[in-house]
This record gives C-alpha cells, structure tokens and sequence, in this order.
C-alpha cells in the first residue's frame, strides 16, 4: 500500500441550498479527500492550514479516520479560510457569497518528513505554485501525482498552471475548465491537448452526467448515479478525485485499467457525498453500503451484446 | 420478427452550424426513425405526408431500405412541411428560423390496411392527437407502443398528451422536458411519476450526456460516446428511437434487459448520425462500421470490481 499525500485547503463552509443552510460547517477541497480516501485505509496525510479558531474534534475527526494532520499548520492567531455559497434552484450552479482566504493567504505547505517518500500525490485546488511547492519538497519523482484545478486559476494563474501540470500524471478538471484550457468544444480533442501538457491521464467530470476517463486513445465513461435527493453537491469533486487516488494508493496498480475502478470508485463515493450537508454523509459512511451502491453502478452500466 | 408501424414527418430541413450550411436537404422524424430501424432489416411503414414537391429519389431511398412508403400520403399541390433552424457554437442549443408546416397542417395519419397488426409502433414527435388517430387504427393493441415528444406539446397540448401517453408503453423525452412534465428535478422521481401516466418505460435522452432507462425500480444508463466531431446534432434523438424501436421490433423481447441493449444499439446509430449533415451519414452506414462502434461502446463502460 501507498502513502499519500494529500494537499488542499481545510475550512469552513456554510451552505445554502434549495433544501436548507447551513452555519460554518467543516469543509475544504484536503477535508473531502482526505475522508474520502479513508475509506481504502490507505497511511495518508494531509497538509493544509487552519487558525486558532479551528474546533479540535474537527481535528480528531481526520486523526480518527487515520489520517495523518501532523501536515496542518495550526496558526493560534489566525482566523481558518472560510468559503459561503447559495445553490441555484437547478443544483448545477452556485453563487460564492463569502470568500475569507485568512490563514491561507499565507500559506506556505510543509510535508511531513515521514511523507516525503511518500508514493502517491493528491494535488487539491489551490493555486498552481503552492501546488508545485508541495511536488518540490517530494524525496523523490512520486509513482502518481494526481492534480485537481478549476477556471479560477486558468484566469489568474495560467503560465503557473501550465508549469504545474507538466509535472502531473492525472489531471481532473470538469468538462468546461478542459474547454477552456484547451480552446477545444470536443471533449476527445480537449483530452488530447491536455496529454501534450503533461497528464498522461485526464479526467473529466461531469457533475451528474458522470466522469471520463482520457489515456492516449482509450475513454472510459462513469455515469454518475442518478439520485432521489441531491441535498448538497459542495465537495463532491473532491471526494470523487480522494475517491479515486485512495483506491489507486491502495491497490498500487497505476494502469488505465485500474483507473477504470478508480473512477468507479469515485463516482460511488461522490454519490454519497451529495446526499447531506457537507461532510456529514461521509463522515457516517458504512463499507456495506459502498459495496451496495458499486452493485447499483455495475447494474446502472453494465449490459450484454453479443458482437459479430 | 414483429412488424414496424412508424409515424413521423418527411420533411425538408435547411441547417446551420459552426461548420456549414445547407440548402433543403431530407429530414423528419419519420426518416430518421426509418433510417435508423432500417439496420435491423425489420417490416416497417413509414406514416407520413408530403408535397408534390418531395424528389422521388428520396422516396427511393426509403423504398431501397425497404421501408414501406404507402402510408406517405403525397399532396400533389401542397408543399412538403420545411424547417430550418442554426445551432449555436456549443451545438447543444439551436434556434429554429423557420417552419413552415405546409401539408403537415392536415395531415391525417393512414396505416396501410397490411400494417394494421403491427406488433409494434413509433409514435415520431407529432401533435398527440395525431399520435393517437395512428393507435387507433390499429386492429390490436400492439405488443410495444413508443412515443417520442417534446416540450412544444406540453406548453400547448397537455391535456391531449397525458391522454395518449396513457396508451404507451415507453416514452422518450429529454431531461429538461421530463423536469416540464413532472415538475421535479430529480430524474428519478420524474420517471415515476411519468410511469403513473402509463408509460412503464421511461428513456430520457440527455444529447452529448447520453441515456437513461427506468422501469419501476430499474435504472440503465447509457453515456454517449465521446466524439471528436460533432457535425449536425439534427435527427439524432430521432435516430436514436428508430434504433431502439428497430432492434426491439426485430428481436420481440420487450423485457427491460433487451431494452438495455435497444438503448445502447439507438446510442450507437445516433453517435454517426451527428456526424455529417443531416441524414448523410445514415444513409451510407454499414454493418461493419456499427459493429466497430458497439465494440468501442462496450469499451467505452464495461469495468470489472469485485464486490464484497
């Protein structure tokens, strides 16, 4: 089994859906998949910082799932990065109401010594160079470095951006950030382009329409699962890409066939993730019922035709 | 192998998209749908009326596939029904320019006397009343009755259409247009309650995203395949009816397991048909380029995961 390093913001969120809100919640892209890579009890680490007003039990609520937060940087006087947002009645789109970077515009991320080996990377949203300052501390070229970005940074940020994906091997971006940084509407070409920046692999989400899989001419397309309730949809991208780099860590097979499962296994948890306010729905979540839902996906996609 | 009654338009489409235009080319429902269930080399009839206008090699090309014309009414001194429309750049919307409904004003469906046992009938996109005076020319209630609308019918004809949909075994409508006639958002809970209306099969067509299939408790989803170049979305819906309807007509197995594969046989044909403009590359199609394609389909979502 791999170690991972896990790299991305832990914060506080307060919600607003359709359905209800919430006040300052635990939240944060290295929060989701961080807990969503516990699921594959992979030794994992995540590195992030938070201020003097960031509750213990949310602490003991990672180091309870094993992972490692010797990497989050406590700054006692400091205030924790706090993100508010209103969902639109459709659930696909969202309004930041509050954006208060506080600790993290000064974030300098330290990787645990014991982790500098480590094999597997999860690189979560924040901007490129903290991203490829996490990379430039590694002992050595890690197995797989697995990058998650958004649009922010492609208008922001972008020559950085383009240093950092050259150093990455997986790269998940959902399909109008992949047109974006490519000027490409098709999703096959967008794909092709981004493997010439670096990803050997791209991913492409695709909210509730599910996930694609990109490597050189193979494509593999996850649907997501089609839901009763979709109460709130933040970090579901993050715990689809923990999802997918702790089943990879965890299985140590690197192959396009192996991603297959680890989208899978992304897309499934992703699924529960929606389903309550924030961390709540994995925080409580059971192994049997993950087994239950992959059986509701192998039945949701899989079909038999016989081919002349 | 069960007879095929199809009603639809045989019309006259004129098409712009971002990578060209077209004078009045062949279009329609009904020759889309035909097109389509003409792989499976099933005994249909297409229902349908035009102008004395319509070219009689389009005719023969119907005819050449050996799909029955006799029900095309042709109005010698009326103008065959004409629409054009443009897409915008991202090809998932378009505006409509013109229609002109010409003879398609009083169109009065005949099924020709031998087609009156049919086994099974496609209900194109049409005025739900005319939907309806197709059924009930029928000597027998059919073994499998598919609809296909749109939100066009639900703004003006509601009441018309909950009576037919009430006499139809499957119905297939876009996602949006499943959110119109339910008022729910999620796709879940909007197939059953269009189950209540009768349909116990439900197909929602999401374009680049894909299919669904619902039946009672059941779900298959089926994504579209990822395309380098998407030429002319026009037709493509309709061609993905024609090809569900024409594998499940020529198979007589309306069970939900072959409807999972009538919904990945229509994704198949639907995926060349955005290809080129129009019906073009329907009409050029051959068995081997749709066996290549259900190959990369299979490819494309099949994953092995042991469960637990």
């Amino acid at each position: 089994m791999s170690k991972l390093v896990i790299v991305g913001t832990v914060a506080f969120d307060a919600i607003e859906t359709p359905f209800g809100k919430t006040d300052k919640i635990l939240g944060g892209a290295g929060t989701f998949i961080g807990l969503a890579a516990s699921n594959f009890n992979v030794d994992s680490s995540v590195v992030s910082i938070v201020g003097g007003d960031f509750p213990q039990e949310y602490l003991n609520l990672l180091t309870e799932r094993n992972i490692d937060i010797s990497g989050i940087e406590i700054v006692k006087d400091g205030k924790t990065f706090f993100w508010s947002g209103k969902y639109h009645n459709d659930m696909n789109s969202r309004d930041t109401l509050v954006t208060e970077l506080n600790v993290l515009e000064h974030f300098n991320p330290v990787v645990p010594e014991n982790y500098k080996d480590a094999e597997v990377v999860m690189l979560g949203n924040l901007h490129p160079s903290v991203q490829m300052g996490v990379l430039n501390q590694m002992n050595k070229k890690p197995k797989l470095v697995v990058l998650d970005t958004m649009n922010f940074w492609m208008d922001c940020a972008l020559e950085e951006l383009h240093n950092t994906i050259k150093h990455v091997d997986v790269i998940t971006i959902n399909d109008e950030e992949a047109r974006q940084l490519t000027g490409e509407y098709s999703l096959v070409v967008a794909a092709r382009k981004i493997h010439k920046m670096g990803p050997k692999y791209v991913v492409i989400k695709k909210g509730e329409h599910g996930a694609l899989l990109f490597h050189d001419d193979d494509m593999f397309y996850a649907p997501a699962l089609p839901l009763e309730n979709v109460f709130d949809p933040t970090g579901a991208g993050d715990t689809f890409a923990g999802g997918f780099t702790g089943f990879l860590a965890k299985t140590e097979d690197y192959s396009f066939e192996n991603m297959k499962k680890a989208v899978i296994y992304g897309s499934t948890l992703a699924s529960f993730c929606v389903e309550k306010f924030g961390t709540e729905r994995m925080v409580n979540l059971k192994t049997d019922e993950v087994q239950k839902r992959l059986r509701q996906f192998k039945q949701l996609t899989q079909f038999e035709i016989e081919l002349k």
